[in-house]
């Protein structure tokens, strides 16, 4: 029974959602004391915090403990042994992006580990992995959970796979993806018609903290496009990669080559005219111009890309920095099921993690 | 290991929702192997399917095979009995909006039988049943789940549990939750200005199936307090009854003695006047008027009634019969989390109970 009433827990990644997710964890546990969630152990990308016994680790202040430790991370693999081999069943929360530590999902779930993950890097790289990666899960009963690797906290993994388990059949799934593409056009192309030069729209993004340390991360559509890769294969469609379907950059041809951000940023004021056009071009027919994904189920086809909106449709009635995402499928016929708001923060991507700990917890205990 | 290899499944009720939740319940099965979902018992009103022996009953063509029963449905109880006697874990389902069935449920989870419902009863009526039911199901590990109690199967209720039990501080629910009310205001007071008159919209909504067999159940506002109740009380608030609070009725007090909803709905076009000010007022200072439910958590305020939207408001934008709820929290900030769609139907009904079946399944075998 002692194993039966307690989970242990290891996260690896303090950064901006790791924070927030420790501190969550840490009122979670004080909240809700069955089962116990033991914090074993903690790591950012040079330290770490953890007892070879399995004692816990404090929870209180642990973001500064790790800071103060001089112990360096394990090999990933060793901290696999270390949670398969843990007294009660374990759970590895990545609050990375890193593709090594997604890499590594296969072998902790087939070693009953059960993953919990805001990193996209699994779930829209090679759908090889992505295949080991629910084949290990499916074998060994271990559970994988990843809300938060499209659109945060908002449930929109979850509804998918309720549509799908349910046996609803999805037709379209369209929405804006991207918090920064989403405050840059709400900015730029407001439905009120007015809106700043592109340029300036976009060095004032990244002043509020809204883009990516380099914007082009952002520009490239990469971004969106994996989350479509994500949302296209929980449909079925067994995307490849995230450059198997068109996605339109924002990145002008001749500064692809800039040597880094800042100079990109400089050089970006000359390219406005491009941009204009685009908005322009939208308005002579009384449209709105947003950065879209969308997923055609029937016609397997995925997109990134400028789209054009009437002013009144959700897309394009848009505030802040907000994410939407329509389901479009059988049983909710012509108006879609709409999930919106902030899609992007540190607190909600962790909240989402933390609710997947809770779904898995819930099934694992 | 047979026993937490399967589940078996109790049906009351195969009513519109219910025999969509058959349908998608047989389908369901085949798809998912392991465990195995065992159908032991359905019931309408007045007929039943069961073996004392727990053999299965089979899915196919179950609706035609019950409503050729001769058997009538044993008292209430004794299906509890059977169930909670069941080779393995049993789950009731619900698919009734009977009092009398949601007084069981405290004795259903006492004795370990799961339930999985749309029945709003158990959880907007007596504040005391409320706490029996939770009390209930937390002191014997049985499930208790209710999405399509709110927006049928929107994801509403599990967006607000996740929010609460990651810790957010929910400081304001706000929305439509009638797709009848929605209907009703989308024609009468759309955005674009037109609308017809209130007692023909009535009669339209009657017309088209999207109102009670009696229109006065949806137009005196009790079905969204009800909604209302549920919510408040996730969220915290001791909410004694769905009358404990102001809701506005949109049936004129001369009317409230008419003896028939036909009598109601001839006489109904008398009173158009009064709407039509409401409608006016708002149009003056550039709005629409809509029935909207809010839950004001820091100042223990829950209402429902009429109130003006811009147009440009998404609740004033809604189309069709829609829902749209949005959730104001400290981690979300200025702008909600939305959630919107059909909130009425019985396949998204239904589906919202499979949903709850699917993860109910996935904690108990």
């Amino acid at each position: 029974m002692a194993t039966k009433n307690q989970v242990y827990i290891a996260v690896i990644g303090a950064g901006g959602v790791g924070k927030c997710f420790l501190s969550q964890l840490r009122s979670l546990a004080a909240r809700k004391p069955s089962p116990k969630l033991n914090l074993c152990y903690v790591s950012s990308s040079y330290k770490v915090l953890y007892n070879e016994d399995y004692t816990e680790v404090s929870m209180e202040g642990v973001a500064e403990s790790l800071a103060a430790s001089s112990k360096a991370p394990p090999a990933l693999s060793k901290v696999i042994d270390y949670l398969a081999a843990a007294p009660a069943k374990a759970i590895l929360v990545d609050n990375t992006s890193s593709q090594d530590v997604a890499d590594l999902y296969p072998l902790a779930l087939s070693r009953g580990v059960s993953v919990v993950t805001p990193n996209k890097k699994a779930f829209s790289g090679s759908y090889q992995l992505w295949q080991d990666v629910f084949t290990a899960a499916a074998t060994s009963g271990a559970k994988i959970y990843h809300e938060s690797s499209v659109g945060a906290g908002l449930p929109v993994i979850s509804t998918l796979k309720d549509l799908v388990e349910t046996g609803d059949k999805v037709t379209k799934i369209e929405g804006v993806f991207s918090g920064t593409m989403s405050f840059l056009f709400n900015s730029f192309a407001p439905t009120s018609g007015q809106g700043g030069a592109w340029s300036e729209e976009v060095k004032k993004a990244k002043s509020l903290g809204y883009t990516e340390p380099d914007p082009r991360d952002d520009l490239n559509g990469l971004d969106v496009a994996r989350k479509l890769t994500i949302l296209a294969r929980l449909v079925g469609l067994p995307v490849e990669s995230p450059t198997a379907f068109p996605v339109q950059s924002l990145i002008p041809k001749e500064l692809e080559s800039c040597g880094s951000g800042d100079e990109f940023l400089e050089k970006l004021g000359a390219f406005d005219q491009q941009m204009e056009e685009t908005k322009a071009k939208a308005q002579k027919v009384g449209k709105v111009v947003r950065f879209v994904g969308s997923i055609n189920v029937a016609a397997n086809k995925v997109k990134v890309g400028l789209e054009m909106f009437d002013p009144t449709h959700p897309i394009a009635a848009l505030k802040g920095s907000d994410n939407i995402i329509s389901f479009y499928t059988e049983r909710y016929g012509s108006n879609p099921l709409i999930v919106q708001g902030a899609g992007a923060g540190g607190e909600v991507t962790a909240m989402g993690v933390t609710g997947d700990l809770l779904k898995v917890v819930a099934q694992i205990s």
